[in-house]
């Protein structure tokens, strides 16, 4: 497998994007959901060229878009979606608004699976919805699965619908798809709905594989709605394009009860972009893949001799790493100490469950070994001098 | 004033936006609004720089986006709206429903004045709320102004809100201070809100500069929220940049109120181009306002010589013609035989009010002149041919 190489701090230092704009520049920047490695080549000549046209107006791409996908989706997962069942919007998380919008009324219950990427908090309480929270079972040593019964009962006692992060941020679990299936079940049993958020699928290493939830079994096509994207395999976040897809007649009322607005907050670069990505961007992905591997298992080598008694559980998809930093004593928010003391921008811990985060952080390790290095450096002299206090 | 000349058919025919791929290439496509101009070369560079760097991770830059339409609405409007007041979301569109959102409890009647933009009524909706039409008073021959009896009579029985389009589309008419100073007023009586899209502001013609909604008065200010954007002035509707502006506590309360995640979902790129159009695109946009100002002109010359009978009203502002086609006696929707018969697309006039819309349809001339003759060509000989059967 080839690597794709981080852009040096000099290039990176230049973009205006939240990672490089947010913090002072002798801090290592590591939170937020961004990749250091340079655009793929077939989205860059495809954004240059939408420039070079002046073709800036109102996009007609979502066809294109949900044909390139499918395209994708049948070479790297064995799944094709219908590109008829696809509503572009503009980011994940407004699909997941939206498709929430039509699947609960006011006041309902929705199951989130702690810990968790934090917007799934707000983005039920922004349907109208209520946070119905179902921890996950295990943890960073013996790894993760869903609480079933606790699934079980959340719909017993009035869920309507429930989050599903597949693969998982920030712990970079890819579920079963025996737990998947088990999941669509419970929904099925009691009629309520699943929204799939997949926008890590591609980021499943080729060795643990992700499931598409619409192609474990009946019951999900009946009873899930897939949301998913390019933007975070591709670092095109800020493009602004997203694919809302079902696969059944009862998940094709949710998505064309949708207001006819929604379809047209895509935007034509993200759409320019994503197209690109799907239908060109695949052996740049795999350099990606390459490269995360290697950062994925460097972090293990490096917490191990620097940090020892960091809990930390290799990924299997993602470039996201959910640290167990209560052995460094800094408390149940150690972001907060990375920060003043290493220089060193984590994601908070509580931001993914109050209860489950603590003493956690989520690290990104999408960045250059030597980078990936020195943020451990400086959490480890940062542990040392606080230990002198 | 110099002019901005609109690109060539063959370069127009790349372009992958919906005003150029949603017809047959037969069609004379003056529907959408979207012009027919080149990009400006300062957002064009600044796009192509973005891409270059790899830009393209969550936008940092709504602070920038803010200081540059400062800047802008001081030296075109002698307007400054303060940056801290502003919340940046991906259109226009959205930001109406999100500010809709919080200034409407569900079942509230929201005020519109037809002929208005057809997505209002969608918004109003999507928000929860009922449309309540006050049409305009007046028409093409003597001009238009709103209806204020109707619009207290429409706050006494209930609304809510209103949507102000001012500039207004589709009739280019800019309503006089007067007009708004009286708006604010109304709405401060009944304890409501007028949320002013000014999308079309940038696109006043110079000898009839539009009014910003929030410097008629401190009922404006404190009952008014302003929603902008560069996208239709700058042509860059696709890449999804939008400004919701506040310039009173009560406006700054509706605007925070807002979800976290609405102002997460500008468009980096759409805020890059943003920043360029804003601070360095004045010299383009006056450019294509000469060359608007030709074209609307020329368009009362053609319609006079080749379709006499039309009702055509020369704009003040923004690149839309309402046209009164009923004379053509082609029904309720002519833009449906102008279609079929001429191969001219235009905008549906019904689906701008049905009652007030009927024998209407609108028509973008933000294209090349010869291309604007060539479609009142094409309506004439429609008409002739129609008249033999």
């Amino acid at each position: 497998m080839h690597r794709t190489e981080a852009d040096s701090i000099d290039l990176l230092r230049a973009r205006t994007s939240v990672k490089w704009r947010t913090y002072a520049d002798d801090v290592l920047p590591l939170p937020v959901a961004e990749m250091d490695y340079p655009l793929a080549e077939p989205i860059a000549r495809a954004l240059h060229r939408a420039v070079d046209r002046s073709d800036t107006g109102y996009s007609s791409l979502a066809p294109a878009v949900a044909e390139a996908f499918q395209g994708f989706a049948a070479r790297r997962f064995g799944w094709e979606p219908d590109p008829a069942r696809v509503t572009c919007t503009a980011d994940v998380s407004m699909g997941i608004v939206e498709v929430l919008r039509q699947a609960v009324a006011p006041g309902d219950r929705v199951i989130v699976t702690s810990p968790i990427y934090p917007p799934f908090f707000d983005l039920v309480t922004e349907a109208g919805g209520v946070v119905d929270e179902v921890p996950l079972l295990g943890g960073i040593r013996d790894g993760w699965s869903f609480d079933l019964p606790g699934i079980e009962a959340a719909f017993a006692r009035g869920a309507r619908a429930m989050l599903l992060c597949n693969p998982h941020n920030p712990t970079g679990w890819v579920p079963s798809r025996a737990q998947l299936e088990a999941i669509a079940e419970l929904a099925a049993a009691h009629g309520a709905t699943v929204v799939s958020d997949e926008v890590h699928g591609p980021l499943s290493q080729p060795a643990t594989p992700y499931t598409p939830f619409l192609t474990v079994s009946d019951a999900a096509r009946e009873h899930g709605v897939a949301v998913t994207a390019a933007t975070k395999a591709f670092n095109i976040a800020g493009l602004k394009t997203a694919l809302i897809v079902t696969a059944s007649e009862r998940g094709d009322r949710l998505r064309e009860a949708m207001p006819y607005e929604v379809a047209w907050r895509m935007s034509h670069f993200g759409a320019v972009a994503t197209v690109a990505a799907f239908a060109e961007g695949g052996h740049w992905l795999d350099g990606v893949l390459g490269s995360l591997d290697d950062n994925r298992r460097l972090l293990a080598d490096l917490l191990e001799e620097d940090l020892p008694g960091v809990g930390y559980r290799v990924p299997d998809a993602t470039y996201l790493a959910w640290l167990d930093l209560t052995a460094l004593g800094w408390g149940d928010d150690p972001a907060e100490t990375a920060l003043e003391r290493a220089r060193v921008a984590l994601v908070s811990g509580p931001t993914f469950g109050a209860q489950v985060g603590r003493g956690h952080a989520r690290l990104n390790f999408a960045c250059s070994p030597e980078m990936l290095a020195e943020a451990i450096a400086r959490l480890a002299d940062a542990r040392a001098s606080g230990d002198g206090r």
